[in-house]
């Protein structure tokens, strides 16, 4: 795809597959509306009142149906949006244009190089020449990262004139990264320090954003303040648990047609995307057997009937595996040589590198057949044995699917929603420093509680006199910080 | 599509939507095998002797994957086969092409109009003048039900020269059932004559073809043999069963991406399908309502926690509704009207007045709006409230995902091979009179057993005592015929 | 206990354990016959008319709370009623004492001795000098057995003179039968032949004792006509399935606290019984195996994500072993040596030979620590570690608990009423010869409907249209005979 | 029971229910031993350097078979020990025996009265003259309670020489507890500064007495250190969770023999307790409605396709009513009067007041029918209609049935020891201060893996490179404090 930046006739820049598909996408917009209550009901309740008039907001994360509402929801509150997505496989073409039409700057597109995704990244940051955006809506950290690369790199070459030197590492993305750093410093040497000033803050989705986050923070490296969406309860255990329950047997049933029931399946970790897996794969009547490190996790899975075991000890007998564990080297290209033939491979976590693609593509003889985009067939040259891999070792669920469904996406969107504001509305009040926070927990069931009529259901009220005996608000909020839920 | 039947360069005829695809049902297919040991089986037991040398095979049976591997199983056995769908929205046309291309003279592709459908049932059926197929391979009962209404009108043309009247119904397919009956009159008025003089039999793959040919034969008027594959254990009590199980939440996921945790899902009847698909909607969170007429069904919906209520009481409050009963006039135009904002409405069973489609589009003002392909929305004038339809009412794991998998449909495909032998084999013997039969027990088991090892299990051995002692053949069958699993 | 026949104030016989638990049994029955509203009905529907008057019915069956309210529904409708149980260890004495104060002869106490279950089971025959009752009701076959051997014996007596042996048989259990015979012989020759004469039929509880009449049958040496009751569906898809999935386990944690969560649980046989055993503990948090020797049921225990290996395979690495399976010697003394420390052994099923108790008894130097009654550890001399066996081998359910709960049984027993009736009323139409017969659908899709109401369930009703489309009567049965639910 | 207390011929004191329990006791004592891996692993870790050698300690503690295993480990480990239970009904009475004959002085018996049970804690606490132990393991707190009142009462006293008045109180249970602490000053005026003065420190079991302490600790009146064992994720997501998805069921069956299957089930509260009964009810074949005011949680029993709503919209339909909450006033009079005849309301809860028993005690005209022990069935006298209270409102898995299972309180009791060890250890250190403490999650991590072997799991050992990855020690702790497993 040539890499040039289009624009709509209302003169806003786009780059996206295929604008045909923009009704299409209008109309899974629409679907996908009345399934998010809470997105809706801040467009309700906040609306009116545009508070984000004058916020330019970039975004970083999957280009789907739901993100578009998320995005209509940004809008609708009075923000300017440029978005990109967070994965090379997992945006889909209808909702970025649909978007790209009607609302926002959209760079992304399914199925991007690495090249075009970190040129998606970079034009989703670029908001002219006085500097990026007020806020970031970050999913794995890869805007964030960018900026503290450039940042980075920026002070080294104002001291010594040192340009980053891309063959400086191995690893194929990172060169990539340095690479656009470096030829973006010659024609502006400060322009992430620009963006580092202009920055009000960036509220991060997942796991393993929020982990480089903390890093930071714990470096004294952290540029800006951070909100911690995937901590929220409404997040982490919503769209990771029960977004996984649904979304790994829908990019399973997409790719490969396989009939789960009586086949084991292997699901290594059993954090709340494992436990959602595993509870999708013992349902569909799969036995599940899980690999673990952490010794309560285990004990968990063994409590839900689930076998707890190496990998090595189960790699030839499994029909199905997929990787949670948010490390890296998990299954390597050994274990897939000792697995039965067609025995299928996915991760559905966030990086790569849980799945040893490398190993794999480099097995010498190994022959690939791609049976339909995201289903690959890698047959080794020895046994004529072969596996199957999904979504090229990235994430299954919205490489082969749709990833999660509106509803669960709601619930974590509805936070970003209110993290952004947050930021937005304390951006001269020094409340939050460079660090990563947590929303406090009213807004956590504040979220829930936006979702709950949809379903037809209806709380129980406390009385004043109960509220007391167990001395909480009437209105909340009801648990203490460190409740596990 | 222009009704002309193509030839492949060795001159063997077909219809398909796109030969181009050939090479991708192909890789499909070969994936399948993996999943189907039953049939795979049969290929190597009985592949060598060639036991079907001679046989002309008419299929009306779905034109999938899973189907492809069965074609291929009848003509490794040596048969010469004819094939077309058994619903308009059934068929995979990659599928299609690769047997097109490679074994079979196949006449199907996915959306046929019922013109087109019957077009294609009769291009099945025409062997050329000598008569029609040896056997059937039935579901639904189309191919048996044309040939049997043909022979019908042949025998009254030929008493009093009257032809068949379209107009003297008002059911819109069989309007066309009977004009093209009437046209093949003008043009040779003993072709189903001569098909019922050449065929040995039929063997029938569903309860609603099964339920005609029972009837049929109360009546008298069943012209030949028929073995009833949809009551072998490993028929009814799998693929209903399982494959629903399997094949409903991936139909509504493709379609819709709703989440189907929280969501209240009713299943109208508790059949083997009902079963099938009320577990799924279980297991996927959904809360599920049951209605039913047999108190039997009913009372073992209760025990597994279902609530049973009639559809009146629940259809307002319900997100989701799918018919499994064989019934007509389930869910009425007046039910939808009652529905919630983008309630789904789907039908996994074979025909489509489950759902009153009729009332439906002819309801003053009601609009359409295609969201894809299967997939449409219809909204009421009054409330400007819509209710999402899929695949037109009809097969929606077929028409909105690709039904059954693999491995359940080995074991009916099994059941078929098996008939399929049966029939022929003894097809000088008398055996089988002008009646409906089911496969003995012991083949019923073997069909289970050819699908144990795949899955890893192994079964225990009776000793000589414990056999005598419950009264079995060490080598089965092992239970009762009324027995139920 | 001394064998001495006592008698109440107004002088039925008796003999039970204490009847002081008379009142405790009273309040738990009119707890029971809430939960029993099949029963209940029978009683308002056919109370009035009295129907068994003048009827003498003797029960060999389980002397339960729900069995007080099976006899209270005989008496109810007319009838005088002799009662034992069919098990050693399954009555439940308050519940004895109760019937046996206020409504029917009853013979029976927990922890019976062989000698004295026999005794009592010739006790519930002994309607005095005039022969035997006029109808059986069965469970396992007991009653129908000893009066079958009675006969052969006198007719063996009165050809030639000789009388039974016991030494003729190994079989320490129909030693004593012999026994009884024998003894019976030298006061009444002609005593069995006397119950036979009259004998108008017996309704038959369970498995094990419908396959012993059809075998009967089968040699032609059935003595009177048999209505097979298991086979309704309403008993044996609901008794064995639900029934056990619920009192196993209930049993499992009376007799020994174990925490089931995590456990590897081994279930011999996957029929209903063992279906239900199999959903308890998969669902309960354990790791499920079966053992099956049926191909069919052993891939329906595939599909449910269950593990399929023969006990060889799976002996030293499971926690919990329950027998289900009908058949002798499933778990050996060989087997028992080799489980871990306190693996948990028992049977569900009727008879005590599924597991090799007499192995276990008699091995060198094992010792026996019973923990409390029905609960005994077994360690073996060498290795020093044990197993628990609970209620010796036999019927753990019952041993251990309190077997079904009220409402399924509700269900097992509306069919034995019904059955009861029909044998009754047809006593002189000579429709019933001496075979088995199973109840016709319509009684036992109306037994399920008795049962719905308690539930809150509400049937939906067929239109005039609809039935005639499925070709069933509006009002059912709704269902063909070989329907497998 | 006359209050007086017995002395062993080993001059140590006790009073429990019947002494020739013990060896029964013993017998289930070594039974559990088994199921529980990480208290018998403390003996063979710490055992041979006896950690507690010169510690005294007390427990108020349900006096169970699981708790006699924990006070054999306390004691293996060198500590003396005295031990009450911390509810009415909880003891089992043969554990009691066993442990007063064999190992420490114990006061309990099943079915105190709320005056002995006060005296039981009373004498608990009473080391002699030099005041209280070194220790205490509370659940619940009563224990710390007691200490609390005596200390403030003796102030006030010191003071003005006002005695406590217990009639300034209407709580029935705190005016048995002013009456024992103004007994005791008149005896002796600095017995609770005494206690305060020695007491090093308390670890508490439960979310009840948890809560207490931290009210405590906010109010600045906490005597001295504290670790809260409830808030071990070993404790509060296994004890509470897989414990009550076993107990409640086990529970509801010995004390009713009720079916759940079909049933409608009412569960108040889904914290951890609430989603372990409501998974118990759903997989046992209920209908589950949740009663929530968290929002949160209310979501999250919608994923599980649970109903939730207000107590009042389903009070008259449902049949099995389990209270978990931890509050007060929860199922009302009101509420009973509504319900079904023979609803079953129990409450899993640690206190008596979240069922409304004094209001049904005290209600014009109901009548209580016992049907045996903690089973009674009260009748309304309008209606005579009647519903089924278990346990008198009190935890009913501990009155009806026997607790939690060994193998899940052995992860209790583990955190229990590792507690008391600590607190013992840090003695002199001052490490803890007069506050509310949580177990570091390395010892966690510890109590889960000691858990792991017996049920036959294997973990998955980090590679340096891979731990570096994610930032963890190799050898743990692997996730951040805040995690929720």
């Amino acid at each position: 795809m040539a890499l040039l930046v289009e624009k709509t006739t209302s003169g806003r820049e786009y780059k996206v597959k295929d604008m045909s598909q923009a009704d299409f996408g209008r109309l899974e917009i629409e679907l996908a509306e009345v399934e998010m209550p809470g997105l809706m009901s801040c467009r309700t309740e906040f609306g009116p009142s545009q508070p984000f008039k004058g916020a330019k907001i970039t975004g970083s994360l999957h280009m789907t149906i739901q993100t578009a509402v998320l995005i209509e929801t940004l809008t609708a509150l009075g923000a300017e949006v440029r978005w990109c997505s967070c994965n090379i496989f997992s945006t889909q073409d209808h909702a970025a244009s649909a978007i790209a039409r009607d609302s926002a700057a959209v760079f992304a597109w399914k199925g991007e190089t690495l090249q075009e995704y970190w040129w998606c990244t970079e034009r989703a940051l670029d908001w002219g020449p006085d500097g990026g955006p007020d806020l970031i809506v970050d999913d794995g950290g890869d805007a964030t990262l960018l900026i503290h690369e450039g940042v980075k790199a920026e002070e080294i070459y104002e001291k010594n004139g040192t340009l980053p030197d891309p063959s400086s590492t191995d690893n194929a993305e990172f060169q990539i990264v340095l690479t656009i750093i470096r030829d973006g410093l010659k024609t502006d040497p400060k322009r992430y320090h620009k963006m580092k000033q202009r920055l009000i803050g960036v509220s991060e989705e997942t796991t393993t954003g929020v982990k480089r986050l903390y890093q930071m923070q714990a470096n004294g490296t952290l540029l800006f303040p951070a909100i911690n969406v995937n901590d929220s309860v409404t997040k982490s255990k919503f769209d990771n648990l029960y977004g996984c329950r649904h979304s790994l047997p829908d990019g399973l049933m997409r790719a490969t047609d396989v009939m789960i029931a009586g086949k084991v399946a292997v699901v290594a970790g059993y954090g709340d995307v494992g436990k959602g897996c595993a509870a999708a794969m013992k349902q569909a009547g799969a036995r599940v057997i899980v690999t673990e490190i952490d010794p309560i996790c285990a004990l968990q899975a063994l409590m839900e009937g689930l076998q707890v075991l190496p990998l090595e000890d189960v790699v030839s007998e499994a029909d199905i595996f997929v990787t949670t564990t948010g490390n890296k080297d998990i299954i390597m290209v050994d274990h897939m040589r000792k697995m039965k033939n067609n025995a299928i491979v996915c991760n559905i976590g966030h990086f790569d590198n849980e799945i040893d693609m490398l190993g794999l593509e480099s097995f010498p003889g190994v022959k690939r057949i791609t049976i339909k985009p995201q289903t690959d067939r890698w047959v080794f040259p020895d046994t004529n044995s072969g596996i199957i891999v999904l979504a090229e070792g990235r994430l299954m669920n919205l490489g082969c699917a749709t990833g999660h469904p509106s509803f669960v996406m709601s619930c974590s969107f509805t936070n970003q929603v209110i993290a952004q504001l947050e930021l937005w509305n304390e951006r001269k009040s020094g409340k939050y420093e460079k660090k990563v926070y947590v929303l406090p927990k009213h807004l956590d069931e504040k979220v829930a509680a936006l979702h709950l009529a949809k379903l037809g259901a209806k709380l129980t009220k406390l009385s004043k006199d109960q509220a007391d005996y167990i001395s909480v608000p009437i209105e909340g909020p009801y648990k203490p910080a460190h409740y596990r839920y």
